[in-house]
């Protein structure tokens, strides 16, 4: 008895370890269907789509409401249980043990004027393929899962900023690209903002959040990269400089004569591009935006306002470079006769991504055969807003050319499936080993 | 009787010698009512009159039409015989000997937006000043004198390219800044536009055109010089300047990986001032309008158009410097993998004055014991199109600060006045060696 006992006992633990095993098995040969993804994507483009390629599905339009019923019937495909949050986020919900903090996969549908099909795309409906290739494979993960399609993440992170209760009351009434404020805009698409406390989540209140996206710049592309590890999200640090001269006759005021504010601005843009570039790091610093006034041909410019924005994964290093551009700024006025003001208008923190996503993130790239960059985003993401509530990591699949906010931007088929691939094998790893 | 007649003869010559020297020693004391003047310039900047100071008296508005009627109500005053031609030029006529072609004295009295209270006007009203001078002298001149008042030279010049043939039909319908078409402001103001050819001056219908105008830059109070004669009105070469790059997401785009539009605007921008202040002399060049797309702070500027404008008294100097900075914007291009484009939106040739009205006007000035300067105007003025009819003469007085085309323009009342008076000399200089 006492024999047969521990032999059952051994044939029992035996039988449990091979069931494990095989489903360790399965689950590592486990692969969501990628042409399925893919036309998911297709049909979404519809929504939107403009004659030259590309679309315009900016948040509130409804167009973005369209694409946004289109989604949650994918959810509901996918077995998911789909709500509106009071600040209009879906979210697609997969039942797990109800007393673990669950795991949320998610990106956002809207665009930009003339956008592109893949921008927030991949990741919306890669997490709704990862979450749909569980319910085929009956997969049962300890952590609930929620599917989250942030709103109007392209006009300012509205979604996510909802979710870690940076929102404001004051922000609601600001005049959204549709040309809705954000508040009639969250009504548009089924949420309540009189309810917008109901969104926010605390910390320990969600294990982990995973954003697929594409890179948006050249470089996995150009390296022959399949996968970028995000290590986070830059700072983005914007200011508007305005520069007072003194606006004369173009002809009748000699050159020695003048306080030209374009003069000096040219002189400010071209030492931004010197000083960004004098330092090695991946920082980044644009002038985006200039207004010259009066703007008159025949009129020396007597006033300019124009923008800067610097932007690094490194707070003191954007403020080093604000320094030195500041110091110049100043030599410029004084030898043009011109006055430069500094308004700091935007201040994003620089978001890292949690350690141990990212290295689960590149354990199952290497799983899947695929190589691994580790990268700063450059671009701004819900998931910086993640970041503050909880561990987030993102993944990066190449865009052809680095092009992105534009008809043009691309993604390849095969770089799409991969990123679902290590999205879906991130969460298995996160699941199991939390 | 012989003797007798000899000696009547000398008796009549010594009083007609001492009539004649009487009446010259009477013509070089005559000075014009400078208070009267000041007087008119000050009524006149009701007409239009802006909160801030300076008039808005744009032509074809309002306040020009009233401005108009009270200047014609001083031509009446100051005995001349007022007519409106076909381009709704006022003009004032004395008679003289008809079968000599009339001296002409003008300028004009419309403003540009938020403009000042000097530019045309004081020419326009100074040259009805001289004739107020001569009625109340009853002084007769061997020449009909005719005052003009140029319609819309801020809007093109119009009335005076009326005057020399050169405005077209099509310019015509052209919308000026009143918001009536050109066309319909010359009916607004009294003219007819279906007889402008009977405005047209053809070389030899006039004697001279002489036009005493403020400088409008700061040369002659930088230098304590009284009056300015004007060697010529400069030529202008008006370019737009595309530059194409490409645009790109500012974050996730590499320094060295963009096409900046913006950053080759800026280089540009200064290479037309290095090139304009690298040879001597007193060109200018100017880029007074930007604009840079899609023009927003976190995105790459993909596509630039931007002004450039040279002025100088030798059409040679210009298309020499153009031909630098075009060679220079070429190398910007490749250098930024940029494109610069240029279109040629407008030439006005040089307009030399006459060397001897140039001389007639200096002698004036200096037996006014008035200090003189050779000097280019870098403005352009009526008296351009007048110099393809007939010879021409420019006489400047000191602006303060060389402040113009702005409610800070101002000209002292002695500066108006010597002005008024050379004005005045010269004419009579002209008329009696004519």
């Amino acid at each position: 008895m006492n024999i047969n006992r521990r032999l059952f006992n051994q044939l029992l633990l035996f039988s449990t370890g091979a069931l494990f095993l095989r489903r360790l098995g399965a689950q590592t040969q486990l692969r969501i269907n990628d042409a399925r993804l893919l036309a998911h994507i297709k049909t979404l483009a519809e929504f939107g789509r403009n004659p030259q390629g590309g679309v315009s599905r900016v948040a509130y339009s409804d167009f973005d409401r369209q694409g946004r019923e289109y989604a949650q019937g994918l959810m509901k495909a996918a077995q998911l249980e789909t709500s509106i949050d009071a600040a209009g986020n879906i979210i697609g919900r997969r039942a797990g043990n109800n007393s673990l903090p669950p795991v949320l996969l998610g990106s956002h549908i809207d665009s930009v004027p003339e956008g592109g099909n893949y921008d927030g795309v991949v990741g919306s409906l890669g997490a709704i393929e990862v979450a749909q290739t569980l319910a085929e494979n009956n997969l049962k993960l300890n952590h609930p899962l929620e599917v989250i399609i942030f709103q109007n993440e392209e006009g300012g992170l509205i979604g996510s900023r909802a979710l870690d209760g940076e929102l404001t009351e004051k922000e609601l009434d600001l005049v959204s690209r549709s040309g809705k404020t954000i508040r009639e805009g969250i009504k548009f698409i089924g949420g309540d903002p009189t309810k917008l406390a109901t969104v926010k989540r605390n910390k320990g209140e969600i294990a982990a959040y995973l954003e697929l996206h594409i890179e948006q710049g050249g470089t996995l592309e150009a390296e022959g990269i399949n996968i970028g590890v995000v290590e986070g999200i830059v700072g983005i640090n914007w200011w508007d400089v305005t520069i007072e001269g003194f606006a004369n006759h173009a002809g009748t005021t000699a050159m020695n004569n003048r306080q030209d504010a374009l003069l000096a601005g040219a002189k400010f843009i071209e030492a931004v591009n010197r000083i960004v570039t004098s330092v090695p790091g991946r920082q980044v610093g644009t002038v985006g935006r200039i207004q010259a006034w009066p703007g008159a041909p025949n009129v020396i410019p007597g006033k300019v306002i124009l923008s800067l924005e610097l932007r690094d994964l490194d707070a003191a290093k954007i403020q080093m470079l604000y320094e030195k551009i500041y110091a110049e700024a100043r030599q410029i006025g004084v030898s043009s006769k011109t006055k430069f003001d500094f308004k700091e208008i935007n201040v994003n923190i620089p978001a890292p991504t949690d350690p141990r996503v990212r290295s689960l993130i590149a354990e199952a790239a290497s799983e899947l055969q695929l190589s691994t960059k580790l990268m700063p985003s450059g671009a701004g993401h819900d998931a910086q807003d993640m970041a503050r509530v909880c561990p987030v990591g993102m993944i990066f699949v190449p865009s052809v050319g680095g092009i992105s906010h534009s008809p043009r931007e691309f993604s390849k088929p095969a770089d799409i499936a991969n990123g679902a691939n290590v999205l879906l094998h991130t969460l298995l790893k996160l699941d199991s080993k939390n």
